[in-house]
């Protein structure tokens, strides 16, 4: 009940920046609702396709698709607003991403993954969605350059998978996961901080070649 | 029986429209069959595996492969007097899609999802191959910004599920959906329905950034 | 156990690809070390999704992940001799692609596929991988365009299903499917063999409109 509530708040957040990219470029209200969905439900969808939990619970649940429609709904309606508002609209993203980084590890502990794979579908669940909305947008995937971004994702999926791994009790494992993902997050956001980019150059650069 | 050739027709129109984009990008013959048979199935697959039914119709029989085949080698050796004739090609496309919409919708509902989700993966299984096709060669999905195309599926494929769930006969049902998203894909096409563009502009524009 | 000595070899030479590639655009480390798993384990991925062999062997068993990851990493630290060495990394790959169209193959027979789509599913495990590497990065999947690579991938793929439909004895058979695919890649690296394209130009151009 508690994960369900938290889930569909994830939901709705990444709807909206996938609804903000979809704005940026231009997509008509249907394609705007449609990359809304995609982010916020992909990384669900492809673990629950894995670990084979058929059909996904945002396809089975008619409540995350009314989540996503309504924030992207707001999206849309707001873009202007929103686009102004890059910030807010990272932070937004960074709670979404320590949301999900929770329930996917739980959810995948759940049906019986070893610890180490569980981190990886807790991972998964957090950068799915990133990952459709941008290549919908036609992006290499932010997730794989930005600064920090699926490394906090697998930081704080990975404490949980460990900690409960540990017998440890679940609700301080699972604050101190998502804390763990948001802290990451947020230095990268505020102070850059970023992994090392091969060929020695210290500075990720943006252009896709 | 008859869905199975509704099914089959529409695969074929489907691989058709991949094949073309294929040659227009000019892949050599094999990557024209693979975009054509991706074009064709995509969306079947997808909805077959976020409803559990495994294996996918469209790998379980041979005919699928063979009518996306036969599209695609069509598209090939034909691809000069195909790439003239741009409207036939809509509208073979437009034939698809209705045609994926009832027996997405339907295939859907009989794996017992709610009406909502049902009208989801019909829409899912109109605009999945369109999708594909277009990643594999580097477009933002016309689905998502062309007019009413994909909302041509979902007003076809929700009309099918609402009136399947108010217990209505089915042949006249799935007739009524087929027909609505054929007309609302052919206004869009021969009158230029579109839906509102966030951003204040009339037309959708088409520059990727 | 033979047969998961060659798909883990095959996993860490498709993974040093897609690092590779990560390295060219220019991507952090995790973003390397996550196209690395990708290009490794999304051809596998989809074959089991597609047969209901879930979860995934890739999945299930850490060792494809720490394959990838291994791969990935030296790939990472290795980059600038790796990028200066073009035909040792092809050389790499085309072994890669006929380990996978061996096992990937078998594995679709042993789930009863028919031999037809059992071909197909080990042309997907095949490709999978490249086809996620190029999206992920932007680019039109090269296993489209280049020169017989996933049609080297199918003719092994192929040779395979039907000499074991034919009841040969399986291990000449998965031989000479290997040593098929190998060659038809082999030819298209050194000879420039390759399919013919639409439109009547003799050489496949790289443009991509």
């Amino acid at each position: 009940m508690f994960l369900d509530a938290i889930d569909l708040a994830a939901t709705f957040v990444f709807a909206i920046s996938g609804a903000t990219q979809g704005v940026r470029h231009r997509l008509d209200l249907f394609g705007v609702l449609v990359v809304a969905w995609a982010a916020a439900v992909t990384g669900g969808l492809a673990r629950d396709l894995l670990i084979g939990a058929v059909p996904p619970v945002a396809i089975a649940d008619w409540r995350y698709l009314a989540a996503a429609a309504a924030a992207g709904l707001l999206a849309f309606c707001a873009s202007e607003p929103i686009a102004r508002l890059k910030r807010p609209v990272q932070l937004f993203d960074a709670t979404g991403l320590c949301l999900f980084a929770v329930t996917g590890t739980q959810k995948a502990l759940a049906h019986g993954l070893e610890p180490a794979m569980a981190a990886i579908l807790g991972m998964i669940t957090c950068i799915g969605g990133g990952v459709a909305r941008d290549l919908l947008t036609l992006q290499v995937p932010s997730v794989l350059r930005s600064e920090l971004y699926a490394v906090a994702a697998l930081a704080g999926a990975g404490s949980i998978a460990l900690g409960y791994w540990l017998g440890f009790p679940h609700l301080p494992v699972a604050l101190f996961g998502a804390a763990l993902c948001l802290f990451l997050r947020l230095m990268a956001i505020y102070r850059g901080w970023h992994l090392p980019v091969a060929g020695g150059k210290g500075e990720s650069s943006l252009e896709t070649d």
